[in-house]
């Protein structure tokens, strides 16, 4: 720490985040500086916007997560959305709160990440709010993007018969978390029993070697626009798509939902990471919860009309897991052992 | 009090909240209850995006203003960042982290608030977020909207010569602000001086009789679409526009940098209300001051061409409060008995 916020004042500290920021896209006419920012989307386009809140202490813990990958990660949950829909981020707009406890220094780091979010898809800054709070930190992030007219990809347009399709693996950001939060109660009881200097500079880092994967899918999600290209080239068109942001299970119960319609996965087909399995079998978890469950995967659950079989067969990182069935049937997990489990939403878990 | 709001959960608050909203403009294609909302602008129309976060015991204090208040206001500031570039505010997204003190009740009184302002303004309520927060509330509003192609009024089009013209009055915000929070120390200490039941029975409720317009202001602010109508009307357009939320002074030292010009604004010439004037006499605090770097006042201000004098003169709640001048002059009020007063920068006073 720390260069105090209040050497800046409001003006300044915005100014100094944002000097430097270039617009990139066509679509981006004017961007921080004024009462709005001020877009123009070509007439054979659709505009998406999507909006996320990051509460301290609810969504993300500043003991482990720095300030670079907490900009990084912000940005990206939004930009997920966008793609979620089959579109293309093109701008977002940075809302924060900040006590005092923060400095400039983690202002810079916060925008850092961000911007390296933005860059890395092609996203303009275009705006926002730097305010303060009486607490902790508190992050609004409305990304807005484009797809092409009447092209948008809803979470209601699955039909009987059709693929589920997951891209990546699940529940590796879920155990990453599930292992910074048992590094830091080691850190903190050692410290409570540590009585002398020598004892306390004796503590331990924690070892996460092994286990960088798990770090990485908690603290570096990366929105998968990749799988949007692939599925463009392939020549495939969901019927139905969605980010899993809340857990597997939780987002293949909304598609289910709002199309009307039941499904069955397959336990044995769940891509699941090796260090995702691994930890699970130290912490003594059952692995499939974790993937089903464990959420902030930001992987892309879509489905797809069965004649694409083979196309999806093909894919790079796409993995089938089931298939979408009548209403009447319900939403099942098929174990190993040939049980059936009816899916439960979990999602946010709210003021408990 | 209250329900609790764990009785819904996440998706069943959003449901409770967002079930009735019924989409009105053509430009919203589709709003809550996919991963993105779709808007449809017109390829004649620029588009416009703001957004504002407000933090509980920063921005607001529930100890006086009701939740219906609060959401009309989180709504109004920002349609009046949408007029302040001479737009039409179109859509809305709504984020709200809440603790566990926070019951369905609360949340339904402010999304009564914030759909009254929508309603009188012709805005769709969008999509959003709710989610959890440690300790206060927290609102993030990001507004959408519409200007005619290349017409937007940016804060950097005042000329030397131009006549510096603001709506309504300045100040009553500011001092029904500071009549909500004399009176919440008189009540608190006279609950705390209380000894006995009937000494708490007898503790008397505030009488705002006569005031009722700073508390308006206050707590109830309205976005000035009637003034851009009329200008539209009378044939006028504003070489630079801002809404006044930081207070007159921050705001015209906005529009004299970012249009490399000073200013000269007259003292006798500020709109004042009454009620403004007696609130500022009975608490021994300058009235010029109150009116210049009070804030939240959601008036325009506005500089338009010498030659539109007579047109603004017969405006209705539209005063000319002075005139643009060279750069080199810089930036000074002129108080009524002929000194001038360099205009400082107030803002907001961060994080001290």
């Amino acid at each position: 720490m720390a260069t105090e916020i209040s050497t800046l004042g409001e003006f300044g500290l915005i100014k100094h985040l944002t000097d430097s920021i270039e617009l990139k896209n066509a679509e981006t006419r004017y961007g921080v500086g004024d009462d709005c920012a001020i877009l123009q989307y070509g007439e054979n386009k659709d505009i998406l916007v999507t909006t996320d809140m990051l509460m301290e202490g609810v969504h993300f813990d500043l003991t482990y997560i720095p300030f670079k990958h907490l900009g990084y990660k912000a940005a990206m949950v939004n930009l997920s959305d966008i793609y979620a829909m089959g579109g293309s981020p093109k701008q977002i707009t940075v809302s924060i709160a900040l006590s005092k406890r923060f400095g400039i220094e983690d202002m810079e780091d916060f925008y850092a990440g961000l911007r390296l979010a933005c860059e890395a898809h092609g996203v303009d800054i275009i705006g926002g709010d730097t305010t303060s709070s009486r607490t902790g930190l508190a992050i609004s992030i409305t990304a807005i993007g484009e797809v092409e007219k009447e092209s948008a990809i809803y979470r209601n347009g699955a039909k009987e018969t059709d693929l589920i399709c997951v891209s990546g693996d699940l529940g590796a950001a879920y155990m990453g978390l599930q292992l910074l939060e048992r590094e830091k109660d080691v850190y903190y009881k050692q410290i409570e029993t540590a009585k002398t200097d020598i004892e306390r500079m004796a503590i331990s880092q924690p070892d996460f070697s092994g286990r960088e994967y798990l770090l990485e899918r908690q603290m570096k999600p990366e929105a998968r626009r990749d799988i949007l290209e692939q599925l463009r080239q392939a020549g495939i068109r969901p019927t139905a798509m969605i980010d899993i942001s809340d857990g597997l299970s939780s987002e293949l119960l909304h598609i289910c939902t709002q199309s009307k319609c039941g499904c069955r996965i397959y336990e044995e087909r769940i891509p699941i990471d090796y260090q995702t399995a691994v930890m699970c079998e130290e912490m003594n978890m059952n692995l499939t919860t974790a993937a089903m469950n464990g959420g902030e995967d930001y992987e892309l659950l879509f489905t797809v009309p069965i004649a694409d079989h083979e196309k999806i067969e093909q894919m790079k990182d796409v993995k089938l897991i089931g298939h979408i069935t009548k209403q009447d049937l319900g939403c099942a997990l098929i174990t190993r052992d040939g049980s059936e489990f009816e899916l439960k939403a979990q999602g946010w878990n709210p003021l408990t």
